[in-house]
């Protein structure tokens, strides 16, 4: 089933409207490619409802976000929820600074969001940030381990009952949860975090494979975790001595070029609970 | 003669300013330092004439435009026109919204390119966009194959005439044309459609080449084209098992490095017509 | 000892503020995780001191300098010297544009620098353009080179004695230099500039080294210009035929990631003066 969900991004080719930070932007358009899809880049107010209408999906990255870009993406944000579009949010340093958190939760507010991925302690923030603390748990603060994982799983499940999102939580385990259901994903090394933006690229494809699985979004978005993973874990092994981060960037992406259903079927390392 | 061009870039290492768009404005600059040349890139208002006056040449490329950048592509261009320096545009997005539209569009009236390089659907909204359809077929909205060639050689040359610019429309054909005489180039590959900004690197090479030939400014953007072509099929032959496109857009950017005139000239394949 | 600074880069992982050009941000990013550190790419006026704060030192790089960032270098240096932080300038064009050179001279003016690196065309605008000519020797204006080093080095030391700051410049001999003692460093490879942006690369890496050496800057400083030019000449040697600067650029970063104290201990060559 996961493979189906890469098959189809590879059918549809969707096209994926990014307002993204600099830093990682040319990563996140090329994995876009290499996963079958198709990126526009477009973050000047007066035309971002345009772009989003042509596209299929929107992705919402705030690194690097500045005054100029966040009425684009509100404006993007709501425009793509008026079409149905599929829109993700990658709350990028969200707790780093008052004015990412409140940033992110304004975009919590005024966009739904059909997935929401970063790393716990973004995620944590926007949950506790929310004004809402019901359920959700200082403890899971914490990077997810085999600890905490029964309560993180529970903190990932309210997170998505109250905003009505699919929750990704990426770090060396992932959740992907909706209210009912929690896919644990295995996948991944942890020198994945010594190459910057592997967090953004995958949120970009994730995109992608929401947009091409309009049936099934929970299980779109544990595939493309678990590609990224997979990518991860394949592209370690076929780096040669002497190599390091900047090639392992490229290897990564080269994996997800050259991925099949088979390949990330076999790969992925998941439980659902 | 097109390796002459190739070796005149890498003699006269010409100094060109680039306004560009920040997804691939790293590959464009690496592209260009790999032809020979050099970049420099700048955006701001306030500098971009007297960055363009100690340059060369200027290519203006209008992906992720936005309203702080559009002043100073004016700016930019009127000066550089004012100079007599070669001046290349990108419009990349042309037709995808109003503002990309609009924007294409001024820049055409307000300043003189020497070579507008971009897709079909670019360059014919430009074209159809202007008001004047005299010639303008819209047929050939379709890409450039076998079928309709004529057709598009005949519609590269009347716009080349209405704009007295180099147009160079890039696909799986080429076409570089004057009003009177066609490039028709058949290298490339269709692989490079995976990368980003394989065309945004071209108009950069290409604006270096235009520069260093100023006496066969239609051979020099012809050169240009056949050397992107030439790399991409080089490059592709030279990936391994398991390289996919991030490692591709590498070695596209090292063939153009390690490229001579020898190379180019019995790479390239193309007709005049 | 160079190997120490390399060591505690690695044990302390500093988090680096960077407010830099959208060209080399990737790789900056990159370079600076391969070392070691950590990397943030803030530049929003509202939030930068706040991000500032949360880091362990602050790389201002003003080539795409902008109105918009221009406050935020402004306040973010600021706030970084009122809380001690370590602090690197990189003049990106001084020299180019009376853009560049007054707000790289404002920011000598507002900022106190922990280091200065540039190349000499860039330190020298710096140096003359403050008005303050003692000692600052015309002559330098040309590349370092074993003719003019004694010049050269009294241009840096006289230097770094009116701003307080270790003057660091880069080229074919690299100079680190205090009031009293300079480095001459004579690793590194030609063909690094053909590649864009080992120099911003470096002044990130650069950063990091000092924040991590807090007893010894101007030996971190010395110590990351080592690392950056060792780094040049194996990633030299290690590149296959066919492949260009691209992948030079690729190894170097490899290189920096699995670079060791004994490695960068055994290529350094210097001597102090």
């Amino acid at each position: 089933m996961l493979g189906e969900c890469l098959e189809n991004v590879r059918k549809k080719a969707p096209l994926v409207h990014n307002i993204t930070n600099y830093v990682t932007v040319n990563d996140v358009a090329n994995i876009i490619l290499a996963c079958g899809a198709s990126p526009i880049m477009a973050d000047e107010q007066e035309e971002v409802e345009e772009i989003t209408t042509i596209c299929n999906g929107l992705n919402i990255n705030i690194g690097t976000l500045n005054k100029r870009t966040i009425p684009s993406m509100l404006l993007a944000g709501k425009k793509a929820n008026e079409l149905g579009h599929v829109v993700v949010l990658d709350p990028v340093g969200a707790g780093a600074s008052t004015l990412r958190t409140d940033m992110a939760l304004k975009l919590l507010e005024e966009v739904h969001f059909t997935v929401i991925r970063g790393n716990i302690s973004e995620i944590k923030t926007l949950a506790l940030g929310s004004g809402s603390t019901k359920g959700v748990d200082a403890d899971v603060a914490d990077a997810v381990n085999e600890e905490n994982l029964e309560k993180s799983i529970a903190f990932a499940k309210e997170f998505a009952k109250q905003t009505k999102s699919i929750i990704a939580i990426t770090g060396a385990i992932d959740l992907v949860a909706d209210e009912t259901c929690c896919y644990v994903i295995r996948n991944g090394r942890a020198e994945m975090s010594r190459i910057t933006g592997t967090g953004c690229q995958l949120s970009g494809m994730l995109t992608a494979y929401v947009v091409a699985n309009p049936e099934n979004k929970l299980e779109a978005a544990a595939a493309a975790v678990c590609a990224m993973g997979v990518a991860g874990e394949i592209a370690y092994d076929l780096l040669q001595p002497k190599e390091g981060n900047s090639t392992y960037r490229n290897r990564i992406i080269d994996t997800i070029d050259q991925m099949d259903s088979k390949c990330l079927t076999n790969g992925a390392k998941f439980e659902i609970r």
